[in-house]
């Protein structure tokens, strides 16, 4: 199912979305005041009756991002395909002598909660903080079952679905600062959704796209099977020490083609409109203010 | 004042502690269902009624970190005490080419929250994730009033208090993945407490001391004063971008002394017993198992 949290006549609700991808039902009446973590808590007992009511139509939702207060910051993997990596090396925004490696382990960090923003929202160009604006399409997972210590073949049963995330970032910061938590997690830097799809609905994972356009131009276009490290081996990782909770999640890196891959490099501006889309889980239009 | 978390008779409650730094007064009388958030968000209507009122002593409470669930992960700075930047540098542990320079901006990164536990807890040392455990005993920032854009000069006007934290750290592990996210995050390495202590008991934070001992031999000293970035700045710098919350955690740097700073390095083994303290914001004792 494709499940939304959206805005409409000033209060928010959870929606189901039907098959044509636009039609957005109220699922009050089934699941009351829970929000979206909450029915992914309840899942294995709501399921069933979600997809199976008969839902009344919202009328004019603005789609705010599924969770738009995450429970906490998002998990996130850097340099997780190869041609980013060459990019991200090539650029010399990385330390010099060895960029351009390809990691050989995760490198992951965080994104604060307050930078999530709606998938048709407005993204702060932070004037006064960058002038560096990048735009980064991701695979997003979303965990439904917690737990630590998750091998990487019972991962798949820890992860509840998928959405994607707009991993927007100030590079200057992200250089400045050394670590990345501030450069990536200015306010409204981190757009999520349309929509939130859960597992069954994706027969094959690695086969999706991963593709941004920046004022209609293709920027990013690569299958999540071009991963470094799949979608298991980073709830391994992540969950070898750290217990993942339910509604947490992993934006899983981002493909070539961002701002910094160009020579001069291609920085985001205020009008510019930036579109990250993966098949399946929709399409998410923003615009940088 | 001095709050507490606490549990006892399996329940857990706010507290008020006495002058003599052990007595807790159960606070539910004034406070209701509130927990320690709750509370600082209404600081100003409540305060005068917690100071005034007379309230029951908690027969054997078990002190649980002041937020046991923060409502996001920690910001935490690293590299903020000079002669523990020369001791990181030395230790090989950072880009070698560089590493005795101090930062010119904040190293700014997160813990996950379920880092988080008790000042009195046993802090697991995950034997199948890391061989190198090391302590950090830190000064840690409690946000009051959130906010954008935060003027150094109105900073001390957004701080709530301080608590200590202990940032134990996975010395391999935040070398391996090259982001500190995950060496920083594993399961109960964040022992925070015991007290969250309102920022009028303070007279003079520069001259508080932050001090470590592991095994009863003293590891850390150093004076608040002697933060490269203090605590305005960081509040400054994090705000630029970031909206802050109220119940924000900002753990601020630690002094030299840590376990990597001794050649060879001293690491911490299941049995050790860190104790972190500070003038005036309690002390912490915990064990490695």
């Amino acid at each position: 199912m494709k499940l939304v949290t959206y805005e409409a006549d000033g209060r928010t609700g959870l929606g189901r979305v039907d098959d044509d991808g636009i039609t957005v039902r109220a699922m009050a009446g089934v699941t009351g005041e829970r929000d979206l973590l909450a029915v992914i808590e309840e899942w294995d007992a709501l399921s069933g009756a979600i997809a199976a009511a008969g839902l009344p139509v919202v009328e004019n939702p603005r789609l705010r991002a599924p969770f738009p207060s995450p429970r906490r910051d998002l998990f996130a993997v850097g340099k997780n395909y190869r041609e980013h990596v060459a990019e991200f090396g090539r650029s010399g925004y990385d330390t010099p002598q060895r960029s351009e490696d390809l990691p050989d382990k995760p490198i992951v960090f965080s994104k604060a909660t307050t930078s999530v923003t709606g998938p048709f929202d407005d993204v702060e160009s932070h004037p006064s903080v960058t002038s560096e604006l990048d735009y980064e399409a991701e695979l997003a997972v979303i965990i439904g079952r917690g737990g630590r210590g998750i091998s990487y073949d019972d991962a798949p049963d820890h992860v509840w679905g998928y959405t994607i995330v707009d991993d927007v970032t100030a590079r200057d910061v992200q250089r400045d600062h050394k670590q990345w938590l501030l450069g990536k997690s200015l306010d409204t830097h981190a757009p999520m959704g349309p929509w939130a799809v859960s597992a069954d609905e994706i027969a094959d994972l690695g086969a999706l796209e991963v593709s941004s356009h920046v004022n209609g131009e293709l920027r990013q276009k690569a299958p999540v099977k071009d991963l470094i490290f799949d979608v298991p081996e980073l709830i391994r990782v992540i969950s070898a020490g750290i217990t993942l909770l339910p509604g947490d999640v992993i934006a899983t890196g981002t493909p070539a083609g961002v701002g910094i891959g160009f020579d001069p490099p291609r920085f985001l501006a205020p009008g510019d409109v930036v579109e990250c889309a993966i098949t399946g889980l929709g399409a998410q239009r923003t615009t940088i203010v």
